[in-house]
């Protein structure tokens, strides 16, 4: 295991659930980055983030709506500035939504809203923090990809699993489903195109986590994001692309 | 080899390409079907569609926009209307388009565009025709399921496979790759919600074909479509929720 070292690194949907948790963890690691951007769509409204970022001037708190274009520049923009000319080693595309709803049930506008939400916004995400990527990756030494150097990480959900149909009498969420096999595919052309400028991109399902998501299933956010990032530690190239859980177990699409 | 007899079939996108060929080979069927319903988006403009329905009062033009369920839902209708009280047995979700595009390139405009056509058409349509699927598997004997009696036949691609990548180097085209996983998803929750019902549904990639969309590869539409029918034919049960291609290869989701 390498370690993780990565000087910058941003988490969208950081107020609460897992993005939380990934900020609370990186803040925790012996050597914790020099930059944390907690990206939050309602930066006024979160006590709990606002109170960690009084304490930790390592953390930035950035507006950003993942389904809003423009948002997602701006927030790209201010990344930009924040670095002074050097890049962002590892951008978590962890916001995402769910609608509960049967087949029966699923309706136009939810099926483009979770959509939009889960797959549309980490391809946005993907192209405007391109260049700061890039740039993390030439200025990190050492050829091969890892989550240090340059990585795209793609909070997916095993319940995108074509092959396996996770959970399925517990809940149909067909948009869901859909959305999370797209995201899947998208990280696999991410993988594909953004591997010759040294970015590594996995996709990853979580666990099944006591979230305000989920209610009260057994995984705890702390134990899945250390799982996660005991993860994103070891991998490197032979991953690229891969589907992995919190546990590094490869899942079938 | 069970043979395909469907009493009504409906084909969406079915006024050139694949679409047509479908009807087209279910004309020249021994065993023709009492409906073919062709579900085109102009029916005015569609000179080859208009002459087949001319000659052949078995073809009923339906107006079609599988991207506005107003349209969905008045097609519904009217197809029950000719009916008249007897069930659909065949729903070919046909229909779809792709715009070509590298992930640099990809606009959220092109992603929703092609995600409403491609996916959330299908849902729509299978909705929409569920109570008349359900009298064609209600008033067919036996136990089984079979495409003959009951089915949605989603026209996918062999591009929405996560696994593979087909042709990635011909064209990222990240929003139909997208779109086409996530109908794979969505082919395999109706198989899983509408077994109960009696309906079979599977997911088909129709091989490289030449029609407006790919331009000159090798398979033609006449190949394609007989390949698609034999397998059609042929599927049962044990077939409901793959995803096939013309020749009747498993593809890996
Ligand atoms: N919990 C699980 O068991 C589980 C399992 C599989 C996958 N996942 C995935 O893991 C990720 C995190 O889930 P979670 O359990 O932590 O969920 P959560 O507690 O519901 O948190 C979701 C986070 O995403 C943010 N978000 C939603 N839509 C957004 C948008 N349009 N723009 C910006 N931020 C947005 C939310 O912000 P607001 O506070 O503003 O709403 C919130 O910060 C999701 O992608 C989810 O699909 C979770
Ligand atoms: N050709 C191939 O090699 C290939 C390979 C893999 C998968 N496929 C899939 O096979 C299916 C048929 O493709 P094709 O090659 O026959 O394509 P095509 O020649 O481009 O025909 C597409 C058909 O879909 C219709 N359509 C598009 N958007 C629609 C909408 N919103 N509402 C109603 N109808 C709509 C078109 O109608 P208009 O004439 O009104 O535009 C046309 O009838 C597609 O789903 C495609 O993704 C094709």
């Amino acid at each position: 295991m390498a370690g993780l070292h990565v000087r910058s690194v941003l988490v969208t949907g950081a107020n609460r659930g897992l993005g939380l948790g990934f900020v609370q963890h990186f803040l925790k690691m012996p050597n914790p980055p020099q930059w944390i951007f907690a990206g939050c769509r309602d930066p006024k409204g979160q006590r709990e983030l606002q109170n960690l970022a009084s304490k930790h001037p390592n953390i930035i708190i950035i507006q950003l709506e993942v389904s809003d274009p423009t948002s997602i520049k701006a927030a790209a923009a201010k990344v930009g500035e924040h670095l002074g000319g050097s890049g962002l080693n590892l951008l978590i595309n962890n916001a995402g939504m769910a609608k509960p709803c049967s087949l029966d049930n699923e309706t136009p506008e939810n099926m483009i809203q979770v959509y939009t939400t889960n797959t549309v916004g980490p391809l946005l995400m993907g192209q405007a923090f391109l260049p700061l990527l890039k740039k993390a990756a030439q200025e990190t030494p050492g050829s091969g990809l890892s989550c240090s150097k340059a990585a795209i990480v793609n909070m997916s959900s095993y319940a995108g699993s074509i092959e396996d149909m996770y959970v399925w009498e517990f809940g149909q969420v067909v948009s869901y489903r859909c959305s999370k096999a797209a995201l899947n595919m998208l990280s696999k052309c991410q993988s594909l195109a953004y591997k010759e400028h040294g970015i590594l991109c996995i996709t990853f399902h979580p666990g099944w986590v006591q979230t305000d998501m989920t209610g009260g299933p057994p995984l705890t956010v702390d134990d899945s994001v250390q799982g996660m990032l005991k993860m994103l530690s070891s991998i490197s190239e032979k991953e690229t692309g891969a589907f992995l859980d919190w546990e590094g177990k490869v899942l079938p699409w």
